[in-house]
Order: structure tokens, then sequence, then C-alpha cells
């Protein structure tokens, strides 16, 4: 395991990994299209897949739904290479950045799993807050790719 | 409240915000800099700090540790103030990208909480993994800004 968290100074100001796992066992990950700085996904990830990740260079993460390590783009092709792996002050969260090629990070089929954007300003209706789409084209047909038709989205 | 989460095609490929806030009643929330993407922060937001972010432009967050809303920039004068929100997917995480001018988003006085790179490849000592510093000055003393000396880091 990593580096046990002694004390708030040295997790804060110092130079040795020691990543806080949630009561899950979990961290969340953010992960960014090193490119552009655009974000591609939110996930998980305990402590093997961020193992993985650092030792292998491509994006490992904890499947929720599945519960399983998920190495991505094992389905889709869609592999993410690490170009930088950062974690924060506490060191409860990781941020990837990534080069995902031409390909997408969204298994709706979208580039970035963010393809929608909220309205600002005073809400009217709140059970009918319009968002804008902001990606016009889907990358790729999720049903060619993911033949099984399981969908990680839940109610 | 929002709109309820009736379908899973509605909560993917629909235009109205129906977002899933977890057992906690909380959504995590992924802050980037508006003009380079650098991701500043990883928080997590209430149904009410989602409103106020939406409403006042300005970002909102709940404060695990203090367990209440929190104004970012209430006490330090750095406020996030909101150039777009975006939802993902399945509607259970949200991207702030904001403007914070030459101010910084880090209690520990960095611009970014990020400031911590993982060195990648296969892991020799794990306990001492050690890391480098991508920002090499802070941009605030926190001892000047947050005078009562609560730090939001826990073991």
């Amino acid at each position: 395991m990593f580096k046990k968290r002694h004390s708030i100074k040295e997790i804060e100001e110092g130079k040795f990994l020691s990543p806080k796992f949630d009561e899950n066992g979990l961290i969340p990950v953010v992960t960014t299209d090193f490119k552009n700085g655009d974000l591609l996904m939110h996930g998980y990830m305990d402590y093997e897949a961020l193992k993985k990740t650092i030792e292998t260079k491509e994006a490992h993460y904890w499947s929720r739904s599945r519960k399983k390590i998920w190495h991505k783009g094992q389905v889709s092709g869609f592999v993410q290479k690490i170009k930088e792996i950062r974690i924060d002050d506490d060191q409860d969260s990781v941020w990837l950045s990534v080069d995902i090629g031409n390909g997408a990070s969204c298994h709706v089929g979208y580039r970035s799993c963010f393809y929608r954007s909220i309205p600002l300003g005073k809400i009217k209706n709140e059970e009918e807050l319009e968002m804008e789409f902001k990606e016009k084209e889907k990358t790729f047909d999720p049903k060619k790719i993911y033949k099984d038709g399981s969908n990680p989205t839940k109610l």
C-alpha cells in the first residue's frame, strides 16, 4: 500500500503519495483531454485501479455498476493514454490528463460525457430547466460498439 | 426540485436537468479554469448549492468538513465566477468552468489544488512514491487569509 496518512502537513506539503480512499475504498477521478483541457469524464478508482493506471500508463477505473476494475477502452478500443496524473491538496481526488486521439470517452457516444450545458441565472421552472447540447454529433454509435447492451447509467 | 429521473433515455439524451444526488444528498463537482482548462478543485454540492450556483453565477459547494453550504471566496475573496456549468451523461456529476482572475482555489495557497504530479511507470516502493511539485510558489499565504486556523484537510 501507499504511504500511511500520518500528518496533515505531510499530506498537504509532502512529496509522498498517500491517497485517501473513502468508506467504499474508492477515490474520485477527474479525466481531462491533455490537448485542450476539456473534461472528458468523472469516475472512481480503488487501490488496484490507481496502481494499474500508474504502472501501465493507461486509465483503469472501478466500475460501481459492474463492481469490478475496468480498463477503459477494453471493449470500445478507446483507451486513455496517461499524459500526467496529479493528486489534490488533501489527496482525496485524482486528476488524469489523457490522450484519446480522435476517440471518445462517453458510453453514450459523445467525445466527452459532459455534452450538455445548464443555463445560468434565475430559474423559472426547476422541473423544466432546459439544457443546451454542446456536442452536435456523436463520435461513435454505442449500439455497434457495446453489443451486450448493458448500460452503466442507473435511475 | 429539479425534474424527476423517470427514464434512462431521458436522463442521457434529454434536455432537462435531472441531477442525481448520492445517499448523502451530494453530487461531485469538477472545477476547471476557463482560461486554460487546468483542474482547480474537486468538491461536492447539495441541492441548494447547485441551485445557488446556477442562479448567482458564483460557485457554491457543500463543505463536508464543516457540514454547511460554502460560498467559495467568502473568506479569501477568491470567488469563482461561473463561465459555464455542464452535467454528465447520467447526470451524477457537474462541471464548472470558472474565472478566478489572478486568484487561487486551494486552501493551501496554490492556484490549483492539484499541484503535485505522480510519477508514471513501475512502482519500486509504494510507501515512498515521490511526487513532483508543479507549482513552485504559492499564490497567497493561507495564514494571512484564514485567520481562524481551521483546516478542511482530515487524516
